[in-house]
């Protein structure tokens, strides 16, 4: 292979390159089935000057999911501005735009991918549920979260995760719809754990006071009505 | 260490024995700080001896949760009898009632123990899920789920992961608590989704039917209600 006529990178620059490169392939295909010849190839380099880079594919995947994790955490800012159900609303829009970017690699990494219990990975995993979780908090304008509070949101984001993987095996189900119905069921858990303790219940109606009559939590409860009627 | 006095043990019992005894130790401690010295020293045999049965600690460690897994998924089974909420609080408790006993082996696996990643685990935890999730359905009277269904029982048996593994930290929550509040956010999840869809509707409707006046779903209707006046 001749690269005579491309400009040479920068050891960081190159880095920067091969790590994209591979979250591309390591996004679109599950990380097992990519090879560092076709990482290489992809990137228009050589397979050993791959290795100068990175001393194996495990540490180039790691480099990748550092990448996807900051990416993702990213999505989850939102201004606090305007009602509770439609920031959470369009928070999941950016997660599901997420998911669908990553989806076999997504999966794989969430199903037990190749670096699966390696504390690199389990470390990042942890890093996005965290931010995903302070965020929740800063909306719901809680600093410290009493026990049922936490309990309530850190489930939902499990919950989140679990929808996201079954939408990607066979996406069966519009992906709008399940954004929508996370909103749901954020509110429905809520809701129980309002039921359960009187905390809760305080904290749950300061959620939905702000909410607007044409809000995602507002057609929840009509659609709930008209279920029983 | 003399073993005179004992009655020696054929091939199978003894593979038994060291499994019970690796699964109490595995149970009681997370897996990556047991080691087969401690073993041995539990089942009154040498360290050479375990490794004539096992060739390593990961397939003892296989062999324990495999057992351990078999122990849950038979928890699972509940006659077809009464009031499915009623049913569906029995298996919370004898699922708690397993989470309790397998603590820190239970959290080591599921956040990412020493052979996670292996398929031999990984299968080992589907094959738990599934069985769950057959359970589910059966109870239902559904025989082949459509997509909504399976993912409310899916993304709800992941929920009950998740309150399970939050509440093995610090136990900061009364089990009895969460049991119920587990069974009142499978009801709230299907109601989020028969809000969505029709077909989910009716099933809801056939599920409630049964309930009692003191059952646990009349009773997360009573707690909603009550929190709205």
């Amino acid at each position: 292979m001749s690269t005579g006529v491309r400009r040479r990178m920068g050891v960081d620059e190159r880095r920067q390159q091969l790590i994209g490169v591979a979250l591309d392939l390591f996004s679109r295909r599950s990380p097992d089935e990519v090879s560092i010849d076709e990482i290489a190839t992809a990137a228009g380099i050589s397979r050993p000057l791959v290795y100068h880079y990175f001393p194996g594919k495990l540490s180039l995947y790691e480099a990748a999911l550092k990448r996807a994790s900051q990416d993702l955490a990213s999505r989850f800012a939102e201004p606090h501005e305007g009602p509770l159900g439609a920031r959470l609303l369009r928070v999941m829009r950016r997660y599901f735009d997420f998911v669908d970017e990553h989806g076999p690699g997504f999966s794989a990494l969430m199903r037990g991918g190749p670096a699966v219990g390696s504390s690199a990975t389990n470390a990042l995993i942890d890093s996005v549920r965290q931010a995903a979780y302070d965020q929740m908090l800063s909306h719901l304008g809680v600093a410290a979260a009493p026990a049922r509070l936490e309990l309530v949101v850190r489930s939902w984001i499990s919950l989140a995760e679990s929808t996201a993987l079954l939408w990607l095996d066979g996406r069966r189900i519009p992906r709008a719809e399940l954004e929508l119905q996370l909103v749901h069921d954020f509110a429905a858990l809520a809701a129980v754990s309002a039921a359960h303790d009187e905390d809760m219940a305080a904290l749950l109606k300061t959620m939905v006071k702000g909410e607007q009559a044409d809000g995602p939590f507002a057609e929840l409860v009509g659609r709930l009505i008209s279920l029983g009627s």
